[in-house]
């Protein structure tokens, strides 16, 4: 037995997504339904949606950054009742048993864990994502969010935010910390706020001046323009961490050149080809060039309750779901301030 | 007015070294004059004579694996006295006032610390290491040799024997962490000591099994070679800690899938080529690509102090001067069982 729901499917890596339906599991004793209130649109769904990392089963339904209220749960749910503000990111289960599971980096659990979307479960049933009326998650992986933020703007930090907020964490950005964000964007706009808030002096990097406003605005301290080889200069070993929210190869050594003794250089995306680096460019400082992916679920609680007081949210551009090709094409050329979020009450239309 | 003492000379890339005879400059208020007992061959000695690195300036008297006695001291002296047993190794200065000298990371002074040969130091003398009979260093960057350890011993720790403790502690090697070590050389065989005297699980990784048994001598626990491909697949996901002793361009993202949730690579020598590594290799587990430089003072002390604590030191085969170029070959053949060192009372042959 399954429930029909009204979904927008990517059916080919070169067909515009398309309106259609697909089915969604009865509820298990652990599950969670929820009538999904807003669905982010996050740069890994086009990826997805157009096979750019290859790897993609068709149809799919996109959409990692959920946002609803639960609108039942099986028997022996505890965590979560009807009508609770909630949320569900990049993952939607894992095996819950392995070391990292219990150390609540779930993302790199040792069986696998499960995608949102585009992946297979457990059981064998192929996850669809939030760009759909309802979904079903076991409530390991169903988040609380708290009664002080919106659900349309806290909808992309379930995968926006705590990209960001993990690494932040984990490489103690704080007060007395000189933290960089490359990139002003989906992630950048949702990073800077977080670094400020955690108390860290926070510097933009990016390509030109053109939104140094608003970086000001969400919280950095500085603004440099990449485009002008001044900005390596002045800022040589300046930086305790540098994380990257631009998915693509930079000249890493120049970017290293900043990072101060035992400072690390965070990527947080997957550029086309592999980073290259002198190995002088790390012995010098005892630099680090790190990785890290998405966050747990425990750190994404704690994300959400960290935003709700602070007053942390995306800033996002809505649509209905019938402007998400228009939508994927202005993602593709950064021309959007700063996260579309798909109004679901349109999926039914 | 200044001291001429005799020295092995490396006059040209090409040319084998030769004895002949340098000058040392006359004790200041805060010099110390050292006889010489005993200098360590290191393989950053054959780069600089044989201008592997470029930047070579000749004639240059290698050597910054020193120890020896104290024979004077200028009248402000206050850490050393005549008699004393003291080491010298890769530095011989530093500005003493920047973050990183403060910190006791003097190898990063941001005014560039003075390397103990080929190095023009801030008073505009050009310096010349250890193959000499005698050299004068200021106390700042001259340090004790505990009475447990033998002099011709301890020489090889003053580079080889910091390079590898002081990422050893800075990345928490220690009860419960395993620690891998790529290579069983010069450098290798003092890391398998330190690294099994502080309490973590050691693995040598070798191309071969050809010294599984010096390995587990030294204190591995465990002994693979990497020319078997089945290595890396029984230990994926396995390490807290590899640290690379060899300086050639390796797989990286061979070795980084080795590395548990938040483990680190790091890279203790330069490969002739930039270092390449696919993202995801660290994305996945969260892991670091790092480098680490020698180290500086006060870690040098401590690993000294160590050493003789744990009655840990190199393994080394003496030679006199007339056979360091003989040395230089076996070394880049990797024919060593560890390191040499050479006799310096044979300067004076």
């Amino acid at each position: 037995m399954t429930t029909t729901v009204n979904a927008y499917l990517a059916t080919a890596p070169d067909a515009p997504l398309s309106k259609g339906t697909i089915e969604r599991r009865d509820l298990g004793p652990k599950d969670v339904l929820i009538d999904i209130a807003y669905a982010g649109i996050c740069h890994s769904d086009i990826h997805t949606a157009r096979n750019e990392w290859r790897g993609t089963t068709y149809p799919v339904v996109p959409g990692h950054e959920i946002a609803g209220i639960v609108a039942a749960v099986g028997p022996e749910v505890t965590r979560h009742k009807v009508g609770d503000r909630v949320g569900v990111g990049c993952m939607v289960d894992s095996c819950g048993e392995c070391g990292p599971c219990k150390d609540g980096d779930e993302q790199f659990c040792t069986k696998g864990s499960i995608d949102t979307y585009n992946s297979t479960s457990y059981s064998g049933e192929f996850t669809h994502g939030g760009y759909s009326e309802q979904i079903v998650v076991t409530e390991r992986f169903v988040v609380r969010i708290p009664d002080g933020l919106a659900l349309d703007v806290a909808a992309p930090l379930l995968c926006a935010g705590v990209t960001l907020y993990s690494p932040l964490k984990h490489w103690g950005a704080g007060p007395g910390k000189k933290v960089a964000i490359i990139g002003l964007g989906g992630l950048g706009h949702v990073g800077v706020q977080l670094a400020h808030a955690l108390g860290a002096e926070v510097t933009v990097l990016s390509q030109s001046l053109r939104k140094e406003a608003d970086g000001k605005r969400f919280g950095a301290d500085h603004y440099y323009a990449t485009s002008e080889p001044e900005t390596f200069r002045t800022l040589r070993n300046e930086f305790d961490l540098i994380l990257n929210t631009v998915s693509v190869n930079l000249d890493l050594d120049r970017y290293l050149s900043m990072l101060a003794v035992d400072g690390s250089f965070v990527e947080l995306g997957l550029p086309e080809n592999p980073l290259s680096v002198r190995g002088f460019s790390l012995l010098k400082n005892r630099r680090s060039l790190a990785g890290s992916l998405i966050g747990g679920i425990a750190i994404t609680q704690e994300m959400l309750d960290f935003c709700a007081e602070h007053n942390i949210g995306a800033t996002i551009e809505t649509i209905d779901a019938s402007q998400i090709n228009e939508a994927y094409d202005r993602v593709v050329a950064s021309d959007v301030r700063y996260r579309f979020v798909i109004d679901a009450a349109t999926f039914a239309d």
